[in-house]
């Protein structure tokens, strides 16, 4: 089974696309560029939700729905938003189907054409925008703190699932606050929110930093973000906040009454993680039998599988696994039987390991008698035989000591994998060679930026927030330089 | 501030709108007939959503998730579905917008048109049996146990609030079986997980039942129901199981090898609730102060509200309700200390009422002094003071009793409106007069089912599963019958 996978070394796009199909994360559809996320993937983007959702009312934030459908004129109202959004997106132009008269099926009716085409939402600044300005009267109305969970469409023209897709699910808080210090801190508060997720729970290491003004979200007056480093080298943002001052607020007229009775326009935040996620946990860790799943966000944490010939024995083992089940449940754990009688134990292990089950317990006659069990575990592979009577603090201590240790290999993989370059040769070298994240001066201009990006497909990631002031020169044009800012090849 | 809202004598259907609006349920937004889901109205859903999540896991399901979008040429695969979903939808014709160039803002990119149109999903019966294809080969793959949470679009001509919506949101479930009688099991079981919900935590009876030919979900072979009747003596279908025979395993070429090696089409059913429950919700139980939440569902159960002059008094009641409020919360349930102080008691109170929050503490400093509280139920408004010492049993007590109460006050409510009707003269003076469910003999044809709907606006709710058979004349042709159906004006 996992023998179909490509391998890494091989081909590391297509290692991964075997890997998110055959692990059964998610599928191709019959529609252009839209994934299809089946409920094994389903099962780890629900448990990123839960402890998003859980992370962001304890920030004291509420969740609600708007729309999915945008009046066109609405993307018009923010100058630099429609630049970057109303392009490839979605058009709804009428409302009604019928049967064609020539009886070749159904046709758009033409007589229920829209007056004014609807976009079905690239994000939704603007819908909520539009809606805040009738929740918005005065400063008791702030700060209004709010996240949408949901589904939106960027027609994308080259997708990959997860990675990038027409249509994808995620979340997006859009908050309004009086002043600009309390916008400002709230930006920073969702940045760390993201950083902290991404590191505890998906055991990924990430740059916190802000972006330059290129690779700015459209209609921002500051964009931070948080970047990832992928096996490949290849660099992965993994989740956004934006401050995006009184733009949204001049755009939509919203405007409120300080203590002192003074109208102002309200200042701004919004920002997302996406199934985007998914790809960057899939492509972090995993490996060429299969994914390797940090046990926190694993849908299973242990599987016990029986080693039996006879029926009776079955039942024997059984009599074991069922109370040990039980105990391991009552600790929080996900624990799964697998006592199909379909498929042998090597298939069965080969599957698990494919599904990046993190602990996986073999159980046959012998250690029955014995009192042993044989516990793998899946990110290093190392199989361990232990007294039947420690498994439970076994396997608790285990999956612990996993989540660190996925976490401290995706880092010490980012640290050999950091960089800093002193000439261009040197930097497109690094570039070629071994990937990663590169550190080097850059003379601050979106010109250069752009050449950078046009000659070599590196990309300044962002300038991280505790970043060194430096004084270098640009490896680019030669030009003064104040610090250095990290490149990479990215996602 | 409830002063605000139409009483139901006056206006049944504004007092419904005010409601949800003043409510914070809910919102009208700038796209014709779409909603906008308030933070207030979203806490209520998202426990729906959790109760019944648990109930689908618990009954073998998982969750997944299919794309937005749906070609054209879908809908006209199974015969009688194109006739009920293809006709009002949002269609999606093309894939990008540019710049005017006379400079008039964005307009739609005509080089950008889709060769075959997308039909944003009014439900996803086709797209997601378009995809099972690919997935079921044989009889160990079924049963195929899915759920969906998304929104969906109907382009409906006149909506309200959650009650008809263009976009709403829902779950759909979408299973495959091996057989016939494992998927009507199917069909009755889910449509006994909605009616247990709907009566256990909704606190609303309902009758289940099999609908007409005619009411029956286009593509189904049988569509089971569950229906409620709302205060106004209108019913309101609240949930519905279809079993779907073998027709979308035939439309899609959806086949299995059984045991035998046999090669059948593969038995589905699909079922479904909506935001429209929060309608029902609304509806069933409320009254002209507001809204009444049963507690099981309500984002606060209890509110804390300090009744004071000086800080030092607040101060004082404070260190009381602060400790009384942990207890509370250590017994599962969401407490609220309403200490603002930008309004007085009495604007609370109408906020909470309004607001239907269960249960509210009153306390000042005399109730300090003599060891009381006052404490008052939503449902009643009964007020009640008590020991401090007894506050915790109490209102664990109390909310259970509340939700008794208000489950058996709806049930009384249907039992006063549940007729049965012998001539069609006695039908329509008790829908003009009464309203409620009527009990009448029908001849079993869509024609006098048409007949009687276009005359008195009553359609066939459903045949109760329970129905008790005796002969009898339909009450508009006079033709034999075998049995009473169930009757009624409905939302």
């Amino acid at each position: 089974m996992a023998k179909e996978i490509t391998s890494r070394t091989e081909n590391y796009s297509q290692w991964y696309n075997d890997l998110v199909i055959k692990a059964g994360l998610a599928d191709n559809s019959a529609v252009r560029g839209c994934m299809i996320i089946k409920p094994y993937g389903y099962a780890i983007w629900e448990k990123m939700q839960s402890i998003f959702d859980k992370m962001f009312k304890d920030t004291g934030h509420s969740n609600a729905y708007f729309p999915l459908l945008i009046p066109k004129s609405f993307f018009s109202k923010e100058a630099s938003h429609v630049e970057g959004f109303a392009k490839e997106c979605a058009v709804v132009t009428h409302y009604r189907l019928k049967n064609d008269p020539n009886g070749k099926g159904i046709i758009v009716d033409e007589t229920a054409k829209l007056e004014e085409e609807l976009i079905i939402r690239p994000t939704s600044e603007t819908i909520i925008w539009n809606t805040y300005k009738g929740w918005i009267q005065s400063y008791r109305d702030l700060p209004l703190l709010i996240n949408q969970w949901a589904n939106v469409v960027r027609w994308e023209m080259r997708t990959r699932l997860f990675l990038r897709t027409a249509e994808f699910l995620w979340q997006e808080g859009h908050t309004a606050h009086a002043t600009k210090e309390e916008a400002i801190e709230e930006t920073y508060k969702m940045i760390n929110v993201y950083a902290n997720f991404v590191e505890n729970y998906m055991a990924l290491p990430v740059i916190k930093g802000v972006k330059t003004a290129n690779e700015r979200f459209a209609g921002a007056i500051d964009t931070f973000c948080i970047e990832a480093l992928m096996q490949d080298g290849k660099a992965l943002q993994s989740g956004t906040s934006h401050f995006l001052g009184q733009n949204f607020a001049k755009a939509f007229d919203v405007k409120f009454a300080n203590k002192e009775g003074k109208l102002d326009y309200v200042w701004a935040t919004s920002w997302g993680v996406s199934t985007r996620l998914m790809g960057a946990l899939v492509m972090a860790h995993s490996d060429d039998n299969g994914l390797v799943l940090p046990p926190a966000l694993a849908p299973i944490q242990v599987v016990f599988v029986p080693i039996y010939n006879k029926p009776e024995q079955l039942a024997l083992i059984a009599e074991t696994v069922l109370p040990l089940k039980k105990q391991l449940e009552s600790k929080g754990l996900s624990v799964q039987f697998d006592d199909r009688d379909t498929c042998k134990p090597g298939f069965k292990f080969a599957e698990h390991e494919l599904k990046g089950i993190p602990v996986r317990i073999a159980i046959g006659p012998r250690d029955i008698e014995n009192k042993t069990l044989e516990v793998a575990r899946r990110d290093t592979l190392e199989k361990q035989t232990i007294a039947m009577e420690t498994a439970v603090d076994y396997v608790v201590d285990l999956l612990d000591k996993m989540q660190q240790s996925i976490y401290q290999k995706a880092l010490n993989y980012r640290k050999e994998h950091t960089f800093t370059a002193d000439s261009y040769e040197e930097f497109k070298q690094i570039l070629d060679d071994k990937g990663g994240f590169i550190l080097a001066h850059w003379d601050g201009t979106a010109e250069t930026e752009e050449l950078i990006k046009d000659e070599t497909k590196a990309t300044i990631r962002c300038i991280p927030f505790e970043n060194k002031q430096e004084p270098g020169k640009c490896i680019r044009t030669g030009k003064p330089s104040i610090q250095r800012v990290m490149f990479a090849r990215a996602y």
